[in-house]
């Protein structure tokens, strides 16, 4: 679906424009479009026609309670890293046996909270963490049902950060190591199998990493039937990336889902998937409005409200977002200009070397900022965070207030005098 | 001063030993110590003697209340980058006379507010910027003092991202369109000129660069009074390094400061200096707790509870922190690790390749974290932002309270149903 529109000599999401939206809510706002949302949500749940698997929205791309709230009335499950996200999903009101725990670092008081929740399954990442959760669950008169992350050693070709399925990477269990520590779970009191895990990175371009982790992953499941361990699903992670440049060709939905399912043969496995920016990525935008044009000898700089504390993307994975101006005049007034915001370094920037016809007071949508947009926002610079707007057909809903200035140091106090 | 002490076998800050923060605040946190912020501004102090001279903390380093009050205690006037921390050092209890506006991004609202605070100057990045600011002044019936920030075209030789005084950079005024703008700025009905600013970036480790543009802004008035347009101050903003690894050897306060005031020569003007970094930097550190070890074939990883939310320094700027083990282990059990946070991507890493001795639970330190680590912090993966503690002697005080997960989605609701 294509998020920006223009109708009526207007720039639009569904059928609100975003002037209005500008006017009503201000800027710098994220905006997203609900049809979209369940667009993408529709797509995997289609794909997977009725081979038996789970969505599990992967929360930490984009937390919003109405957007979770979203996914759950449409039936997904969710992937959740922390007892925040956890905190988050139940309060959009998910059913906890659709809820799966991932991440590295699971502390104590996390494994308990979800445990009391009795959510459905923790991704475990290591020997220490089995025996805790083992412990934990053991503490609280209870059996956790658990899958190990396999670390497949798939060159997931994404820039590095979001890279997680190599040998050097903090995440997952060694390939080689699985059967051993399956074997050790197998014996573990506070524990049950239920499934084998895997994640190799976000933002891939091409199907056969996938592909290949998946099998590896099915070969695993097949050492381990061998043995007497019934393995019931394969989570294969998340990590379908989405198009920001209009010359990205990721695989699509329906092909993803397509290099999965055609690879189980026979096999009596449920799927589950964790996908994050492919379900919000390209359903929100971020609305900024030009505040100076700025020109020096070397260069332009369009100086806009959104900075590097809203989207941090450009200046951590030198990411590339399309900026479109939202106005009407004439490509002759084009030039070559920078896209920079308003905080104090040269990291603060949200597009380079862009060709764009602006004015001050202008407005510019910076597209595919649905996923690690909001989520990763900070107050640097003490800056209050954006607002969020979803737009469901013709009426546009606020769905996160702008943060206040005051509320930035509600919580700080002086020193005793 | 040396934060990290040892002392009676335990680690402490100052007289308080981190395993008590530890238990009493949780982790993860920073922990600041009064006694080093104080000296970092005595320093400054002490190396103007009599020179006339401000120092004007810049806020966007650390701008905890409690550090703020402290320093407006002591005298220091403060450097702002936004509304948000105009606010912020108004509630520490400034007086406006000495707080300065810089940044390339404000707008009408900010600029009206700190008019309406009589703040003493505005430092202008741009011409549209300085039409607006005496546009503003002129409706709000006052004149506004500005400082043009001229760009000296000078390399501070430090990241890319936090170097601002290249040609290229987005910052200032071209040191050859200075004068004429000067000469537009003398006509402006609502601006009177006060001085000329500057700032070539962040985390200099030697005294020429800075040098080489105080040079260039001294031409630059002496210029500026030849033609009857009078300089009463230098801005030569922020950027003193600090050592951030054993082996750094920064300039020390008072040869920074001796390099600026030695080339005055008999010229009557006042300096300011914008000085953030090296006023709290080595004054704090990240308190955290090894949640997992976990070794692989390939590599040993300590999983600690904080993150790239907490601390985005290392991923952002491939910044090196020194990490200390809070314990007693013997050197014998070190080993080559990766110290990395539970955030699910591969950019979460607090220190590559650190030799050190650890267990789970142990305490550890990152160094020099009091500038750039809770202003930048983010909730990422709905994590709630950590604590911030300042020890005095033999108190400690939480000047922030933790985050709870509840306030973290406080201001979102749900669509209509």
């Amino acid at each position: 679906m294509t998020l920006l529109i223009e109708r009526r000599g207007e720039f639009a999401v569904e059928s609100v424009s975003l002037d209005a939206i500008a006017q009503r809510f201000g800027t710098p706002c994220y905006v997203y479009s609900k049809a979209a949302l369940v667009d993408a949500y529709s797509r995997y749940r289609r794909a997977f026609a009725d081979h038996e698997h789970r969505i599990l929205y992967a929360v930490k791309a984009n937390s919003n309670l109405a957007i979770l709230k979203l996914f759950n009335n449409l039936g997904s499950g969710f992937d959740i890293v922390s007892g925040g996200e956890l905190a988050r999903v139940l309060a959009a009101g998910a059913d906890p046996s659709r809820i799966v725990f991932s991440g590295v670092g699971k502390s104590q008081s996390e494994i308990v909270q979800a445990l009391a929740a009795r959510i459905a399954c923790f991704n475990v990442e290591s020997e220490p963490e089995l025996e805790r959760v083992s412990r934990l669950a053991t503490d609280c008169g209870v059996r956790a049902n658990v899958s190990l992350r396999v670390n497949p050693d798939v060159d997931a070709r994404t820039h590095p950060y979001i890279s997680t399925g190599l040998r050097q990477d903090k995440f997952g269990i060694p390939h080689e190591q699985a059967l051993a520590l399956y074997r050790k779970a197998n014996q573990l009191p506070g524990v049950r199998i239920a499934g084998i895990d895997c994640h190799i990175g976000s933002q891939l371009t091409t199907a056969a990493p996938f592909a290949a982790a998946f099998e590896r992953v099915i070969a695993l499941a097949d050492a381990l039937r061998s043995e007497g361990i019934a393995i019931e699903h394969i989570d294969v992670g998340g990590g379908l990336g989405i198009r920001y440049r209009p010359e990205d060709e990721p695989p699509s939905i329906e092909q993803y889902v397509h290099a999965l399912t055609s690879r189980l043969g026979e096999r009596r496995l449920s799927i589950m998937v964790e996908p994050g920016r492919s379900m919000v990525g390209n359903a929100g935008l971020l609305l900024t409005r030009v505040e100076y044009l700025k020109a020096t000898p070397e260069r332009s700089f369009v100086v806009v409200d959104a900075a590097m504390n809203d989207l941090i993307r450009p200046a951590l994975y030198d990411a590339w977002h399309e900026i479109r101006a939202l106005n009407h005049r004439s490509p002759e007034a084009a030039r070559l200009c920078q896209v920079v915001g308003p905080v104090c370094e040269s990291g603060d920037f949200i597009g380079r070397d862009r060709t764009l016809a602006l004015e001050a007071d202008d407005l510019i949508a910076v597209l595919s900022a649905g996923a690690y947009g909001m989520s990763m926002s900070s107050n640097y610079n003490s800056r209050p965070r954006a607002a969020e707007v979803i737009v469901d057909g013709d009426r546009a809903h606020l769905v996160r207030a702008r943060e206040t200035i005051a509320e930035l140091y509600a919580r700080e106090s002086f020193l005793p005098e």
